[in-house]
């Protein structure tokens, strides 16, 4: 009660299996007394293109444009554009983030990506050897919720897709615990568009059940242990 | 000689480290007598949302959008929108495909990510059981050419961002073995940013060389062995 909790959300369509799972979340979570916000990407037309149009007012170097350094230097200044500026105020004030998107090849979709390049700037999210345990959005946790293609046999060390674990990496790893961010373990739906009505009842179902005692989870260990041992 | 190249190209500012890297990709190959041809994506725009706007025409289904249905429907009815046509026209022409950009966030630019979400759709690069080895894109070559923020100790398998092969799981078994698309050792060039400029040149000059003998390499076994061994 009381925790904020940012969801953001990367699917066109309210009435998908991800739209389900995200209504679904927003409900539980406000019912416990959390507030809730949501990025709905599609819906915000967010851009995932990481350009000079992100940085207002003159570069620091226009002679050869480096997006790393222009937004370091722009956060620096409070010259980020507007669009950036909402999302990582979003992200400062929330407890849990929760990414809620479909598997596409193997990852995030693009326009996720893209609110993962563009927002999580050096100076707001990391800094100089501010990074991993010591990245500067600690005391936050992150939950990936995501629906895939393939199926559970599929994804597993023997399936032909590998350990599911391989493909979360990159994005736990890689982005939040570089960050700082603690991780949930994920929340994993195999292949909702091939599995029974009944089934599908089942998943979110499962996905409330386990929201209501989300705030008891202990975070992942975040080694490369828990991915390809 | 008489071989196509299709660079895809993922940078803001050409006079980058990465922008020296597609131009010696192209002069090397062009002096081969390959015919090279260049998307590059920041300066087309490219779009990389997925949206219904990649869609000409009637959706299939216009009561729930569903992206991977209306594109594979759209493909086998010739309505893919012009920008996916044209990107599809040029793999489809192509022997190799290579992927120049820098690594951002474990993983490739958002406007890459959405170049590989829009472009292999369904019927074009993979089908009901066509995948992996058996998928639609054979008998072409792909490799994935970068620069990386951290060091090659760094992204070793004792450093803290993991072996370097963990990143290249989603990419190059997840997205081109996946569409049947061979792959070559992937070229990376570690945190070019933060070394001498003599030792950029040492680089710049590796890349030369190695495409010299490009077309006499063995594709790599594609296996989790390669990757997490």
């Amino acid at each position: 009660p009381g925790k904020k909790v940012l969801i953001v959300y990367a699917h066109q369509e309210p009435k998908s299996f991800n739209g389900a799972l995200l209504k679904i979340a927003v409900e539980e979570l406000t019912k416990q007394g959390c507030s809730v916000t949501v990025s709905d990407l599609y819906a915000m037309q967010f851009e995932p293109r990481a350009t000079r149009n992100d940085i207002v007012g003159q570069l620091h170097n226009p002679e050869a444009f480096n997006y790393g350094v222009e937004t370091w230097e722009a956060y620096k200044r409070g010259g980020l554009s507007k669009d950036l500026v909402e999302e990582q105020k979003k992200v400062q004030e929330a407890d849990l983030l929760i990414f809620q998107f479909p598997l596409f090849w193997f990852n995030m979709p693009a326009i996720l990506k893209g609110w993962m390049d563009r927002v999580l700037v050096q100076g707001f999210a990391y800094d100089l050897s501010k990074v991993y345990d010591g990245g500067l959005l600690q005391d936050k946790l992150s939950l990936f919720s995501f629906t895939t293609g393939g199926s559970q046999e599929m994804f597993s060390k023997e399936g032909i897709g590998g350990d599911i674990r391989y493909v979360l990496w990159p994005m736990q790893h890689g982005i939040m615990h570089f960050c700082g961010v603690k991780v949930l373990e994920p929340h994993i739906c195999y292949a909702p568009e091939n599995v029974s009505e009944e089934k599908r009842k089942e998943m979110l179902a499962a996905w409330t059940q386990r929201l209501k005692t989300l705030w008891k989870e202990e975070p992942i260990d975040c080694s490369p242990e828990w991915y390809f041992k």
